[in-house]
């Protein structure tokens, strides 16, 4: 059994009251909630945190150092330039996935380039509150295969 | 009972040999299967078409209008420039899901965009053969959402 | 009496049902229809020709050489990156008009660059099913001034 | 019957002597003649107007509003960079044509930007004299698809 | 009476001692209290809160959805990249009124692009300390017109 | 007393008719009101032109020189390239402040690069006809401010 | 003998007393003297016009056409936008020389680009009121050698 | 003995009566029996294909495979945007040539960038007919190289 | 005697842990211990703040204002879009160096801009923990030349 | 009386042979005798050196120091990418012209940039042969200003 | 018989001993001794010359004028800034080819742009040591075309 | 004990009466000094050349192969477009430090970009005299830590 952090970037706090139209009317609570499900079936743990402050993440992401085997990750608006982001998830060896509730590329320019997806694995985009257990479910698997 | 059509752009045919060390070794006629045992298991049957032809590719989306309730795309190389693609989803009323074996984001500045991502509804990238079950787990639950 | 042949890009045979908001509610029978008749008033014969391939245009366009005194063009999403054909216009001596039913320049970024134009005698856009009139119109009309 | 507003630009009073190879022989005087005539055909007026002053054809557009119907624009050299001219067509409510006697996109690169192309309904380039009749022709088309 | 709340974003503090030829020589508890007297003029109340964290600023504007009316916010250099906050305030209902003590586009290149502007009401800039007036009173104005 | 010019570009004469989601219902005669009956609270005189003529404000503020004490300049779409307007508002040497009622980073591309705002002292945008407010209240105190 | 168009565009009026750091202390009046002595020598005679309004010029271009040898222009600030200008000068066949008093590549970066530069004979930029001198001297050069 | 792929891209079957000026007047077939005839020399044979469809040209390439020991390729106006063939070629192992009959970096802009170039061996540009002897003589170079 | 402030950013605690290729196997306490070493043998102190949190690195450098004689800044990944830094340090009036242990111009393209470097006096990049050595040199030189 | 240096970039030692068309017939002697002349007029030497070396015209650029009082540089090619004569010109203090016998915003796009034109006093181009009297004559008028 | 000048650019006298993994293990004289050979096989002379001195290059380009019919050339780094070399080529009437030993489309970004390639007959790049037969057997054939 | 080859790019040789505000005011024989004494210091030679040709720079990096173990480099300006030497640096397998007396980011832009950057090793730039002593301090350690 293994533990996945699942990481909440800035303004996910408020999902489920945030433009529903864009981010669905699931709570971040229930996100986590199908995330630990998922991952319960697996025989995996998720641990979760969500910070508003760039800093909170790149500990979060230090301490999760030798202690989880897989990171999802939604970094939220961070994806687009937070950089000791980037630098941090390079010095995880885990498994690392990046996931979006929305799908950025067809939104506003600035959303299509993202910092984070070029140090993660895989990346799971637009579908909304599944993502996160098509997230959970991808770091699993390639849990199972970096284990075999 | 649903119909999902899974798209496959050029060379994907030679996948198990071509490139493993990026692109895996699993072959398309695996990756297919995986992709219907999975549609299998949510009550839905999966066609599958490879071409390494775009405009074939054009034909099979049109095609798919009125028959198909899905499709799960993995565009190759055509998603960096085949418009003529974007065009022919953008006329697709299913669930439109874009899937690549590895993460092209981590790869030459080229591969970084693609014309497709703005008209699907969710992207699946890096996760090898595991992408095409998740993909069409995706694409089923999106059915599920739209239909209740 | 000369022969025009007016080409179709990809998804042009979808015209009716796709997006009619965009492109208009004629179908493309009607529209061969329009210009036939157009081209009828003006003592010329349309020979027309759809299709999703790249290839099968620039193989028309070939085959009208010595054959066609006008090419009535429109190329959908083929405007903005087929070079193959902006090459293969560039080797047919006659009149050469490109057509759009929309304005593109009224819609998304990558619609506003076409490789077609530089190559062509002029270019009708945005009147929807009334450009297809005006296109071989115009073509007539450029026919009788270079043999006069 | 209707008014149509003919707008000319900056040094078209010169046609017929500047540049012929470019932009053919005929005066502006034949155009007006021509755009003329293809209005009578329709049941409509025109009336013509050409500035070398940016400021005069805001004017001319501000005063076609409420009592011209559709206006056909021939913005010259303004095309690419009058953006006074872009807000001033923006509060004209009746049909708008851009018509440009050469083929913009077969010249210098400066000229294959229009800042007025994106505020029409439709645009005519490349047909020397004919365009004028092409473009009154397209304005009073669309007039009529408007009032049915 | 409604609350405004007053953000000043990172150095904001160091203001009346830091580069007083750029920012004046007014300081932040002197704004803060211009602002306050503003709004008590117009029957509202000013809560100031000032942070270097972007963390901190994006807690304080979801702190203020349902509680505050107005946001007043001088979000310093985070104007030119924090994304997190463009997505706050985005989230945020009421009021929106960006300043900036220096006219930001006389200054260095970096400074003209703000990621802010496009989600706020309104923008005041270059005034100084009357700035911090002018944007209260901007606020206060647009709380009058929208409840009217 | 000092005599503040009230200058309005292009299309603001159409104001209370054009556009209103964007510009307001506000008329221009309207917002001169506005700015004189601030103008007169604080002692001074407002004089207001509007063209639609590069040129006349060229002449205009070059008018003001020695004459007016301040300038609030509301360029309109010569806001983003008429570069006379910047070098005639450098030979000004009194206050200078941009007013735009709507905000213009909120709009098309285009319209977020000002050839204006760096040669003024400060810029109110957004704010509709209040905007015209808070401008003459702005330059107002910038008078004050020099002259004591 | 021939006459020389000397033409001043925007804000040159004002030469003497605008920044004379940049522009010199001489007016433009001592200007037109000093090109009008210079021309004198040769045999020529100069025309003086200056105006703030970008079509004023285009007329007095067209007006010099079969009229005047050459055009000796200081385009101001249209150097940077005015490509109605451009055109006009395109249509003037004698000899056409640029003239600036500052050298623009030594200022802000908006004045390194010319849209004049590409269609005149030759350019003198940087030496004042010397550079009238010089300007005038190079027009009656090229006069006599085409002439010969 | 080994068989080279001689490849044609779009328009290459009118070389003879295609823009002479550009391509010269040889004709593909006397091409082909150049190219033939410089691989008897070397003891190596060679299989044409020419197709003006990217998927017939990604299929003989694939076809290559395990086949043939070397492709010479002369994509034509594919090799500026057909990223299919740059990634059916680097499933290629064989030698790998790039021929052009003209000198693209001497022509239009669109012409200097080849998204080939970088996955093939050597290129040879711009020697006409000569060059498709040189492009045979340099694989059987590179074969030789290889197989020593 | 002078206190040298000693400033890491993120990701800078796992030094000699974290990727040791690029960033070399000395740890982060070994790296300040070089530093007062270095600073003590010019008679300087050495205090040393290490953060993930850009909030905290700019309170730390207004805490150093009139209290520290020099900043000696490893700004890490914040290198590259944190301009609060950039803000926080142009309020700083002493002495001010840049160091990276690795040569961020040897690696990816967004690591070639920083931020920081046009605020500094110098910059030591590329020695790895000889560069903390030479960079509290450097600041201890610059220190004695600005007191002499 | 005052030496004034004039300086040949590369391959303008070829004058009066190479493409006549764009450089005018004239040797670079006789431009030499035409500098010379036209300084001997005004009281001045000229000192020639031409060379197709960087180094060589920064080691006369160096030479002229303290010794000439002006330079009339023509670059050549080097005008568009010799940083090292930018910086050479920067320390020399005299009178600096840079003059081109063609007008090189007339031609090929990267000529449009001089990385010289920002380090002189004042430009002339495009006047042939003429060009090099009228480099002097205005060399020779800034002398005279600068010693009154 | 004719000469062909083989001029090598900078760092190339270190052929052989760098890096071989990119440029091969042949020497620069065992080159020369490969050109010499097959020119004498067409009945041609080679003369060779190397620098790491742009100008003793273009001194070598002009010395061949009126002396060699051909240069075949391999400007090293000179190929991507040296725009004295473009100049001293276009004055050189002779057969022109460019060689690479490596193919810089395969390497670093700014090796993918030549300022040589516009002006030169043909290119050769990426056959290491053959490259070398086969631009001196390309020249001598367009030599030969060109005499017949 | 080792070489160390001192190398000074092209104006350096004026160091001490060049732009005293920028560079400082000791001469290049002081830095040379400066130099030698700290190699001394670590047991080390200095041999020093400056030229302001870079062609002798590149003879000068190959002739330090196999006789020097480090170079100290200050390119001047040569560090923003002389690929001849960042390909000849790349040759040489020794230690490499860039130095430069001033720092380019607090510069002109064209001064930001440095072509050598990527192939030293470290990089010390901004101190003045002081970065000399420091540069070749690096390279002392730097030959150190690779001799054991």
């Amino acid at each position: 059994m293994a533990t996945i952090l699942l990481l909440s970037g800035p303004n996910l706090n408020l999902l489920g009251e945030r433009e529903p139209a864009v981010y669905g009317t699931t709570t971040l609570d229930e996100l986590v909630a199908i995330a630990s499900e998922t991952a319960a079936k697996r025989g995996h743990d998720v641990e979760h945190m969500q910070s508003n402050h760039e800093g909170d993440l790149v500990d979060a992401i230090q301490g999760a150092r030798g202690r989880c085997a897989a990171i999802v990750f939604n970094p939220g608006a961070f994806s687009h330039y937070a950089y000791a982001l980037t630098d941090a998830l390079a010095t995880f060896d885990g498994v690392k996935v990046e996931v979006h509730l929305s799908n950025p590329h067809a939104r506003e320019a600035w959303r299509h380039h993202s910092v984070i997806s070029p140090v993660v694995d895989g990346i799971v985009t637009g579908f909304q509150a599944a993502g996160y257990r098509l997230a959970v479910d991808a770091a699993a698997t390639l849990l199972e295969e970096r284990t075999t």
